[in-house]
């Protein structure tokens, strides 16, 4: 009975590295879609958001089997409440990768991001792709180091969108108004899936160190 | 013990409501204070979330010694883990009602919202704050009708936000770049407060049915 309740905690984890690679990989491949105008991509990473929330909804029922079942006090209680968060997270991470790709796909055959930000695009994508990357590692290891690693990237994130914005509201701006609020709204996407990173991240430092990480920054580059 | 029991699970529903009450009195000031570019107001809003922000962490913490404590299972555990689910979706309405006030503050003295798009506006901050109220009634009353009227008030946020891109990707809008991003993003901001609103309505509904809604549409008119 012990035994099958651990290796059921066990795979609660595992079912949140794998939602975890899932939304990181969907990051990486909307990023493509959008810099390259690939429609086919972007329906494909469109519809396997699917995947991603039916992950959600059934480690959320297993976390409340274990909860009714097992009824875990301490270490047990906090890993599956925080199970339920984490997955929250990745859920939300899911969504704004299909939001990139919606982008994309809104705006084909045309590319929404012009040639002056595809670089910095890149990089938000890769780094966002990374991140995730990191956090996925973290659930697996609760490495509490490699989750300090995730917050220098979310800095160098908040730069790139910083960037950005200055972009846009440089008086040389010659792309007009539809492709501004394109990149504005596509640059908060991308940082907004970097603080689930950190967010997934810190809830496992919570877990493994029992300090409490200070709030997630949600201030973006413009103190919004 | 029995009877103490659920006086803290009802204790635990007051707190939620508290905090629905204070994030939708939070987006009917940060309305104003983005309207009329009122510095107080918009500061005032800004330092109140943290209040939110501590309701969240101390009816987490109450959840999870219920949790350990009384071992609830059936109706009470779902009861328990769904606040959990509400008290993050309210601590993420009070960053969104935050983020307009930042962007009243951050744009002082001037305006954030040009004339054509005030009435817009403002009735998405009145949409925004009924829509909360009315979350706080279903959390306080379990009404699943209540819940069915959010849905309504959501199709509306949806058609107001559809017309502010219209409006920006009009040709003859020229309040240039920056205003565009600036409404761009606060009219996401109000999307994604009402959305919150009505995640909170169908949780409940999904307690008392055991239905669950459908998933919370994020898509925005921009398909996004």
């Amino acid at each position: 009975m012990r035994e099958a309740y651990q290796a059921e905690l066990a795979s609660i984890n595992d079912g949140l590295v794998e939602m975890a690679n899932l939304v990181g990989s969907a990051i990486g491949l909307a990023t493509t879609a959008l810099l390259d105008a690939d429609l086919q991509l972007a329906e494909s990473v469109i519809s396997a958001d699917e995947q991603v929330d039916d992950l959600q909804r059934d480690l959320e029922n297993r976390a409340i089997t274990v909860l009714a079942r097992q009824q875990p006090v301490a270490t047990d209680l906090r890993t599956v409440v925080t199970s339920l968060r984490i997955s929250a997270d990745l859920e939300r991470s899911g969504d704004l990768a299909q939001h990139v790709a919606k982008l994309a796909r809104m705006r084909y055959p045309e590319r929404a991001v012009p040639h002056d930000l595809r670089r910095t695009i890149l990089e938000m994508g890769r780094l966002a792709q990374r991140m995730m990357a990191q956090a996925a590692e973290v659930i697996l290891t609760q490495d509490v180091k490699a989750a300090l690693q995730l917050e220098q990237d979310d800095d160098r994130m908040d730069e790139l969108h910083r960037a950005i914005f200055q972009h846009l509201m440089d008086d040389r701006w010659h792309h007009g108004v539809e492709t501004a609020v394109d990149v504005a709204l596509v640059g908060r996407y991308y940082e907004r899936f970097a603080d689930h990173a950190v967010s997934v991240a810190r809830r496992v430092v919570y877990l493994v160190t029992g300090e409490r990480a200070d709030d997630l920054p949600t201030d973006g580059p413009r103190g919004m």
